[in-house]
Protein backbone atom coordinates (compact mmCIF):
# COMPACT_ATOMS: atom_id res chain seq x y z
CA UNK A 1 0.00 0.00 0.00
CA UNK A 2 1.22 3.72 -0.59
CA UNK A 3 1.09 6.30 1.73
CA UNK A 4 1.21 9.71 0.97
CA UNK A 5 2.68 11.98 3.83
CA UNK A 6 2.24 15.98 3.37
CA UNK A 7 4.65 17.97 5.83
CA UNK A 8 3.87 21.41 6.19
CA UNK A 9 5.97 24.35 8.31
CA UNK A 10 3.08 26.05 10.36
CA UNK A 11 2.06 29.58 8.91
CA UNK A 12 3.78 30.90 11.78
CA UNK A 13 7.13 29.38 11.55
CA UNK A 14 9.90 31.08 8.97
CA UNK A 15 10.38 29.00 5.62
CA UNK A 16 14.14 29.82 4.90
CA UNK A 17 14.35 28.10 2.45
CA UNK A 18 11.03 29.49 0.29
CA UNK A 19 12.62 33.07 1.48
CA UNK A 20 15.52 32.25 -0.37
CA UNK A 21 13.61 30.96 -3.83
CA UNK A 22 11.15 34.21 -3.52
CA UNK A 23 14.07 36.50 -3.60
CA UNK A 24 15.59 33.96 -6.70
CA UNK A 25 12.64 34.82 -8.94
CA UNK A 26 12.50 38.01 -8.06
CA UNK A 27 15.98 38.41 -9.19
CA UNK A 28 14.88 36.91 -12.69
CA UNK A 29 12.46 39.69 -12.97
CA UNK A 30 9.25 37.79 -11.79
CA UNK A 31 8.39 40.73 -9.43
CA UNK A 32 4.76 39.88 -8.88
CA UNK A 33 6.06 36.69 -6.84
CA UNK A 34 4.78 37.55 -3.53
CA UNK A 35 5.34 34.41 -1.35
CA UNK A 36 7.16 31.50 -1.75
CA UNK A 37 6.75 27.94 0.58
CA UNK A 38 8.25 24.91 0.36
CA UNK A 39 6.42 21.63 2.13
CA UNK A 40 7.81 17.80 1.50
CA UNK A 41 5.67 15.19 0.20
CA UNK A 42 7.02 11.89 1.50
CA UNK A 43 6.17 8.63 -0.55
CA UNK A 44 6.26 5.53 1.04
CA UNK A 45 5.75 1.77 0.04
CA UNK A 46 4.46 -0.26 3.10
CA UNK A 47 4.31 -4.09 3.35
CA UNK A 48 1.10 -3.85 5.24
CA UNK A 49 -2.43 -4.90 4.65
CA UNK A 50 -4.32 -3.80 7.81
CA UNK A 51 -4.53 0.33 6.89
CA UNK A 52 -5.42 1.38 10.10
CA UNK A 53 -2.41 -0.40 10.97
CA UNK A 54 -0.60 1.44 8.81
CA UNK A 55 -1.79 4.64 9.52
CA UNK A 56 -0.83 4.24 13.32
CA UNK A 57 2.51 3.13 11.85
CA UNK A 58 2.90 6.00 9.90
CA UNK A 59 1.87 8.23 12.33
CA UNK A 60 4.52 7.38 14.90
CA UNK A 61 6.85 7.69 11.86
CA UNK A 62 6.55 11.07 11.64
CA UNK A 63 6.23 12.19 15.04
CA UNK A 64 9.80 10.40 15.32
CA UNK A 65 11.13 10.89 12.19
CA UNK A 66 9.23 12.33 8.68
CA UNK A 67 7.87 15.42 10.48
CA UNK A 68 9.43 17.81 12.96
CA UNK A 69 6.14 18.08 15.55
CA UNK A 70 7.21 21.21 17.30
CA UNK A 71 7.54 23.15 13.21
CA UNK A 72 5.55 20.82 10.80
CA UNK A 73 1.94 19.49 10.47
CA UNK A 74 1.76 16.81 8.24
CA UNK A 75 -1.31 14.76 6.42
CA UNK A 76 -1.40 11.04 5.69
CA UNK A 77 -2.66 10.00 2.31
CA UNK A 78 -3.48 6.29 2.47
CA UNK A 79 -4.02 4.76 -1.35
CA UNK A 80 -5.08 0.77 -0.45
CA UNK A 81 -4.95 0.10 -4.51
CA UNK A 82 -2.99 -2.72 -4.51
CA UNK A 83 -1.67 -2.59 -8.45
CA UNK A 84 0.05 1.03 -7.80
CA UNK A 85 2.39 -0.85 -5.98
CA UNK B 1 -3.52 33.58 -7.39
CA UNK B 2 -1.94 30.86 -6.09
CA UNK B 3 0.43 28.16 -7.98
CA UNK B 4 1.60 24.86 -6.61
CA UNK B 5 4.22 23.23 -8.02
CA UNK B 6 4.88 19.66 -7.30
CA UNK B 7 8.88 18.81 -8.14
CA UNK B 8 9.52 15.22 -8.46
CA UNK B 9 12.91 13.48 -8.76
CA UNK B 10 12.42 11.00 -12.28
CA UNK B 11 11.87 7.47 -10.89
CA UNK B 12 15.26 6.47 -12.56
CA UNK B 13 17.23 8.71 -10.77
CA UNK B 14 18.28 8.03 -7.17
CA UNK B 15 16.67 9.96 -3.89
CA UNK B 16 19.50 9.77 -1.43
CA UNK B 17 17.79 11.70 1.34
CA UNK B 18 14.40 9.29 0.58
CA UNK B 19 17.05 6.44 0.94
CA UNK B 20 18.35 7.90 4.20
CA UNK B 21 14.91 8.11 5.62
CA UNK B 22 14.05 4.65 4.42
CA UNK B 23 17.08 3.32 6.80
CA UNK B 24 15.79 5.23 9.15
CA UNK B 25 12.58 3.70 9.72
CA UNK B 26 13.72 0.74 9.82
CA UNK B 27 16.32 1.16 12.40
CA UNK B 28 12.95 2.46 14.35
CA UNK B 29 11.26 -1.31 13.49
CA UNK B 30 9.22 -0.49 10.78
CA UNK B 31 10.83 -2.92 8.60
CA UNK B 32 7.38 -3.54 6.32
CA UNK B 33 8.59 -0.25 4.96
CA UNK B 34 9.80 -0.88 1.41
CA UNK B 35 10.82 2.44 -0.25
CA UNK B 36 10.49 6.57 0.40
CA UNK B 37 11.19 9.02 -1.90
CA UNK B 38 10.93 12.58 -0.87
CA UNK B 39 9.73 15.54 -3.28
CA UNK B 40 8.36 19.07 -2.92
CA UNK B 41 5.76 20.72 -3.12
CA UNK B 42 6.76 24.84 -3.78
CA UNK B 43 3.27 27.07 -3.28
CA UNK B 44 3.36 30.33 -5.13
CA UNK B 45 1.59 33.43 -4.13
CA UNK B 46 1.79 36.06 -7.72
CA UNK B 47 -0.59 38.91 -8.17
CA UNK B 48 -1.16 37.88 -11.55
CA UNK B 49 -4.92 38.12 -13.40
CA UNK B 50 -3.94 36.04 -16.80
CA UNK B 51 -3.65 32.78 -15.98
CA UNK B 52 -1.97 31.83 -19.22
CA UNK B 53 0.48 34.32 -18.60
CA UNK B 54 1.26 33.56 -14.74
CA UNK B 55 1.38 29.88 -16.07
CA UNK B 56 3.76 30.67 -18.96
CA UNK B 57 5.66 32.50 -16.23
CA UNK B 58 5.81 29.70 -13.39
CA UNK B 59 7.16 27.38 -15.89
CA UNK B 60 9.99 29.48 -16.94
CA UNK B 61 10.74 29.87 -13.11
CA UNK B 62 10.79 25.76 -12.83
CA UNK B 63 13.16 25.75 -15.69
CA UNK B 64 15.51 27.99 -14.11
CA UNK B 65 15.14 27.96 -10.63
CA UNK B 66 12.01 25.88 -9.12
CA UNK B 67 13.26 22.25 -10.59
CA UNK B 68 16.07 20.67 -11.59
CA UNK B 69 15.07 19.53 -15.54
CA UNK B 70 18.00 17.47 -15.75
CA UNK B 71 16.73 15.36 -12.65
CA UNK B 72 13.29 16.36 -11.72
CA UNK B 73 9.72 16.52 -13.38
CA UNK B 74 7.24 19.14 -12.27
CA UNK B 75 3.69 19.35 -12.46
CA UNK B 76 1.61 23.03 -12.00
CA UNK B 77 -1.68 23.79 -10.99
CA UNK B 78 -3.12 27.01 -11.01
CA UNK B 79 -6.02 28.14 -8.54
CA UNK B 80 -7.73 31.39 -9.46
CA UNK B 81 -9.99 31.74 -6.92
CA UNK B 82 -9.20 35.21 -5.52
CA UNK B 83 -10.20 35.04 -1.98
CA UNK B 84 -7.48 32.21 -0.65
CA UNK B 85 -4.88 34.78 -1.04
Amino acid sequence: MRATVHVKRRSDIADPAGTAVLRGVRDLGYSNVESVRIDKIITLEVGATDPARARADIEAMCEKLLANPVMEDYEIVLEEDGDTA
